[in-house]
Formats: C-alpha cells, sequence, structure tokens
C-alpha cells in the first residue's frame, strides 16, 4: 500500500537546502511506495498546525525542478521550534498528524538541532510500533554535523567567503595607504567556514593574512601583537575572525555589552568592530585606515556564487535519504564519506541520528597553526574539492532565477 | 616619431576599471604612433613620484590580457590625490615628467575628481604648447559623470547590489517571525546604486519594498510609518537606503556623532544601523527582528558576479580613448551614448572634459516616484541591459583568477 512522504525544513538559511529537497522530491515521486509527497511550511512550528502543502501537485515541469535546485534559503520555509526534552504529548501530537495526512515516510532538512527532533521522533515511533519512518537529511553552513565528511551548504558558503576575502584584498589594496581590514564570518561554535577563508589565497593573494577560529582561545595582546609585526612589512592587511570569538575565559568578543547606539540598542556589529577598535587603539600607524566587514546572511543565500559539487552533494543526501526510507531505515542521517581528494570521490552512508543530535563537529586542533592564526594544509586539502562547479542559476538577464512554492494551497 | 603613451588609475575601485585598461592597452601596443605602454603606479601620486612600469614589457600572453580584463579593482593602483586649483608647479612638474618618460599620450582612468585633474592637465598642455594629449576614461560605480549614458563599474555593482537584495529577501523570508531588513547602498550624493536594488523584483522577489536615494530628502516620520504600513500587510521587509541620505535640513543620517564604541570611536555602520534603530524604537510588533547589512566595500570589486556587458563597455572606452588619442584629441573623456534599449546598441563619443569635471549627474526625479520611496519603471529599462551577460572570470577551482602586474618594476 502506497504511503506519503512528507518533507520539512528547519534551521539557518544555506544555497544547498533546496537542491536536497529536489532530490528527495524527484525520488518520491519515482517511488512505488509512495503516494503524494507532502511539504510542511516553516518546519515543525508549521507542521503542528497542519500548515502542509502538496509538493507532487506545484511542481509540474523539469524547470521547475531545475529552478527549486537553484534557489536558495529554504523554499518551504523554516523556524527555531525545539521540541522539549520528554514531551511526549508533542511527539503523540506529531504522529497524530502524520497518520490523517498517510505519512509513512517523514524527512527533517537541518542541522543538530532538527536532527535531534528527528532522532527523539524516530525513537517515539518505534516505541510505539507505528509504521513510520523518520530520516535527516544535513543541512549546514556550519559544517559542524558529526558522522559525515561534510555537510551540504557549507561548500557554496566556503565559495562564497573565500572569493570575497579575495575581492575585499583587492580593494584595500589600491590605496597607498596601510589598512586593516577585518572580515567577521559566521560559525559561533565551529570555525569551518572562518577557515574557508584561506581560499582567498588559490586566488593569488597574500589574504586572509590572520584567521581566528573559535576553537582557539583569542588573546586580544597577541593579536594586537600579531597586527602590528604584520603591518611593518605589509601595507593591507586583511584579517578573517569568527563570529563566535572567545577569550581563554569564556567571554564573547562580540557580547560587550558596552555598545549602545543612540536609542539604547546594542550597536550592529559584533566582533569585526571589536577587532577594528582594537587596531584603531593599538596600532599607531599615520594614516592607517581600518574597516569592519560582516558578511551577514549574505554568506547564507548567496547562490550566485554557488558550488557545483555542493549543489549536487545537497540533491544526492535528499535522493538517498528517500531510498533508505523506502528500505525501511529509520532514526538515521544520510552522510558523505570521502573517498579521495583527487580525484575527488565521495560515497553516500548513513548514520546513526543519535550520535549526531545536539552535538558539533569542530575544526581539529592539529588542522589550525599552533600560533591560532592560520590554518594547515590538511585544512586547504579538505576545503578545495568542496567549492568547486559553476552552477547555472543566473538568468540571461543577469539576474538569478528561482521557485518558490505556494505555500498558501494547503491541502 | 614614435611617443610612449601612459596610463594612470585613480578613484575608487570596480570591477571594470580594468577592463578598461585593457582595452586601452590593447589598442596603444597596436598602434605604429606608440613606442611603450607605460603605467603609474597609485595615480598621479606615484606618477610625481617616478612611480611607472613598462605595461608593454608585462603583459606577454593573450592569457594575461584575459586575466587583466577580469580582474576588479585598480591593478595599478589609485591614490586619493587631488591637485589644489592654481597649482602651476604641480602641472609643470607632471610635463616635466612626461617628457622625460617620452609619452606624447597621457589616459587617466577614473572619476570626477580624476576628471578635474585630467581637464587642467590638458589646458595646461595646450596653453604651454607642448605635444602631449590628455585623455579620460570612465570609471565609476557611482554611474554620476556627466555626457555619459551611464559608466563602466556601474553595471557590474547594479547587478551586485541587485542580487544580494533578492538573496537577503529569501534568506529573512523563510522565519515565521515579522522581519525587517535594512541594506545600505554606497553612493553619498547619487542614488544610481541605490536604485539598482529594484532589479531584485526581475528575479521574482517583491524586494525592496522601500527604496531611498539621497536625491530625496529623507524624513524621518515618513519612513516609519512607511514601515509600519508595509509590515500590517507583509512580514518580511526589505528597505534599500544610500548611505548619502539626509534630512531636509541637510543632516546626513550616517554621521550622528552619537554612536561611538567603547573606545570612543564611531562605531561600524551609517545609515542602515540609523533606519534600523528607527524601527525598532517606533514600530511595536511581537517578535520583531530587524536587522542591518551594509554592503560594504564587497559591491565595488565583486568582479565573481560582473556584468559581461558593462566590461565590453569598459573595454571599449579603454580602448577609444587610445584611439581619439592617436587622432590627435585631447581635453575630452570617452562617453557612451545609448541608441535603443532593445535591441541594447550603444554607441562611442567624446565629451569635453570641462563639462564633465567635478560635476555629479544625479537620479532624475522623475525617474523616483512621487512618495521617494521607489523608482519608475523609466528607471527599470534604463538599469535592465547594463547587468546582461555572464563574465568567464572563475577559474575550474571555483575562485576567480587574477592578473598582477609587477608594481615594484619601475623603469
Amino acid at each position: 500500500m502506497k504511503k506519503n512522504m512528507l518533507i520539512a525544513q528547519s534551521g539557518g538559511p544555506s544555497s544547498a537546502i533546496n537542491a536536497s529537497i529536489t532530490g528527495a522530491i524527484v525520488r518520491g515521486m519515482a517511488s512505488t511506495k509512495i503516494g503524494r509527497v507532502l511539504g510542511a511550511v516553516n518546519g515543525m512550528q508549521g507542521f503542528l498546525d497542519r500548515k502542509i502543502i502538496d509538493i507532487s501537485a506545484q511542481i509540474k515541469t523539469s524547470e521547475d525542478i531545475r529552478l527549486l535546485y537553484h534557489t536558495p534559503a529554504h523554499a518551504l520555509g523554516s523556524s527555531r521550534y525545539k521540541i522539549k526534552a520528554g514531551d511526549t504529548d508533542t511527539y503523540k501530537k506529531i504522529v497524530e498528524i502524520l497518520k490523517e495526512y498517510e505519512v509513512g515516510y517523514f524527512f527533517y532538512n537541518g542541522g543538530n538541532d532538527s536532527m535531534d527532533t528527528v532522532n527523539k521522533l524516530a525513537e517515539y515511533l518505534k516505541e510505539t510500533g507505528e509504521d513510520i519512518v523518520a530520516l535527516g537529511i544535513p543541512k549546514t553552513i556550519d559544517n559542524d554535523l558529526e558522522l559525515t565528511d561534510h555537510t551540504p551548504g557549507f561548500g557554496s558558503a566556503a565559495r562564497y567567503v573565500g572569493t570575497s576575502i579575495a575581492e575585499v584584498y583587492l580593494d584595500t589594496r589600491v590605496y597607498p595607504v596601510p589598512a586593516c581590514t577585518i572580515v567577521e564570518v559566521m560559525g559561533r561554535n565551529a570555525g569551518w567556514l572562518t577557515a574557508a577563508s584561506a581560499l582567498a589565497r588559490d586566488a593569488g593573494v597574500p589574504a586572509p593574512h590572520l584567521i581566528y577560529l573559535p576553537e582557539s582561545d583569542f588573546d586580544k595582546d597577541a593579536f594586537v601583537r600579531d597586527v602590528k609585526a604584520l603591518m611593518e612589512k605589509e601595507d593591507h592587511v586583511v584579517v578573517a575572525a569568527s563570529e563566535g570569538l572567545r577569550t581563554k575565559d569564556g567571554e564573547y568578543l562580540g557580547d560587550t555589552g558596552a555598545e549602545l547606539d543612540m536609542f539604547g540598542h546594542k550597536t550592529f556589529g559584533g566582533v569585526a568592530t571589536v577587532l577594528e577598535s582594537l587596531v584603531k587603539q593599538n596600532v599607531d600607524l599615520p594614516k592607517l585606515k581600518t574597516r569592519a566587514i560582516q558578511l551577514s546572511t549574505l554568506q547564507r543565500a548567496a547562490a550566485h556564487c554557488a558550488s557545483l559539487t555542493d549543489l549536487e552533494e545537497g540533491y544526492h543526501c535528499g535522493y538517498r535519504a528517500v531510498e533508505a526510507a523506502v528500505n525501511d531505515l529509520s532514526g538515521v542521517m544520510i552522510t558523505i564519506k570521502r573517498v579521495s581528494n583527487s580525484p575527488y570521490i565521495v560515497r553516500y552512508d548513513v548514520g546513526d541520528l543519535s550520535e549526531i543530535a545536539n552535538k558539533e563537529k569542530k575544526v581539529p586542533q592539529e588542522w589550525i597553526t599552533k600560533n591560532g592564526t592560520d590554518v594547515s594544509e590538511e585544512m586547504m586539502d579538505y576545503l578545495r574539492p568542496l567549492i568547486t562547479g559553476e552552477t547555472s542559476g543566473m538568468s540571461e538577464k543577469g539576474l538569478p532565477r528561482y521557485f518558490f512554492f505556494d505555500l498558501e494551497r494547503l491541502v
């Protein structure tokens, strides 16, 4: 007997998140075991409100599939909803709704928190003996999921960060005055994306000159000393800094609490602004120009700079999740295993959600240089294959083209 | 008798500035009237210090030409050097150096200020009867030069702004909470680039919902009222604001002087932060999320998102400048005249530098909607052709490739 499948998305945006649901949709629509492909609007939050659309009725042409594949940021919407530990009532309600919509296959496309939700749901389904499977499809620009070599979304964000750092350097070097530019990159606890700034060097520029990851304690004095030493040799210094930098005492640099705007609110800018101030305050050079740049949400959804490798892997993760589900696997997430770097070959596998949920894979200390201001060659070898390949998401008009679900057309 | 040509670059970076010198170099190297193609390092400032390189000796292969064409931000370096009015001594020195290097053809690639310099130089050369011509090659992302339909560099920056605004909107709309995002765009006195944010709508998104150009007086009360009214209908509002917004009384919004960081310095962020604060302070919605994004220098040198039309036009401006020079024109800048929009056809012409120097072409009032929060369909027709065409500046590795002159190898 055919059962429906349902997919929901959660967490923060990425450029590959819809490539993943595209893979799941294509595999789901082709399966003899699957009836309708449904989608929950705004993740678990919308699901609990029965905000459910019929994806198979809305995806009509191969062009729709192509556009969805290239569209960044949750086409089904997201939420930050987290089910509390031991909240059996909510899991009971989820199962009620799944049965109501005749869903036999549930997929959650997200990061650590989402994997926790789907893990608990899978356990509850098993305990209660329901004939429904629940699986995870990995997604996060933070690249911090356990058991997988990397996560879809990371490669495109990494490409954007590396490219932007190269361009920021070319921009700053044109003036014959000393300049120190701090670029703040996302990743509160894991420094993978900040590490990707080092890819700029493959474009032939010396930037970034210093790289600070949250995996290393940040030492303000050492930072000032390093910038000063560099600026004795180089006029144009670019620093890449993770938004999550903290000192040995655990104090977040971006959380000074001292910066209030004229209305008494916290001002825009965190770590980059603080580091810029440290440079201004302590580096005494005539005409020194400092600048803080936040890559902000631009780095999450910059599909115009996506990596084809990343989108393809996102697609495969979604596709394989449905394949695993129709083979009755549950409580797992699709993982990517790297077979070799050159040629770059991966294979797909499944990992137990209980080993992924709520864990964060950090950058290994061996991949950070001893002084804590750069990454190792192993890191570069790891990063390089993930950003390759051009995508075809731009139209002849010079602008991206997107697919939009009608999120009001509920079933 | 052959004479050398010399080219210098000035002002702020753009993605097309080196496409322009590529055109000039190619034409110069092909000319029977021209000996060596020289370049001044860091504009007029470096020129006066005799920091001059032999470009014809450094450009060796067609691949060098291809890479230079795609490299953003002055490959020869820039400066903000401005010659004071009536400073005859400096012009005398310039001529001395030009003669010393046997230069018969001088080109300055820059914006309004640069056109003033080359205009005065051309006048001085004429008065003193020197057999040297001086011409301007337009460049500015601000698009504010007179006599030309638009300026090389603008189209690529416009494409980046339009694309980024679309991506920022997709990013913000995924969460089921009301959100107001303010994106700050460059252009202190002319709003062309901020107007280009409207191109995002051609990607199918409703953003930007409000557009504020420096050509209209900014009214804080009207802004708050407009955002409130919008947010009664829409959950996710994106505002594009020029960095140069000012009130009816001429007060720059980004210059409040009230925002000091913990070290007593002005904090990062100008207009976007101020508008964000206005929203936070005055728009009372549960869970309202506000965000200020500065496109910062990212918008100037984002060659990875360049418009091929823009690079081609930049190239032609450089090429035609040398053509005009060997035909003994002086005191002119190459201009672009739009023949038709569809098909998009331009022709090149020359304009008198005295009519360009120190002037700023602003957005006409008819192209701004009456309420001052949007642009007209005429503006859209004007903008659309300028951002078309994909470039081939990215390598197979997923990163841009650049050409670098050896700026230390002086002649």
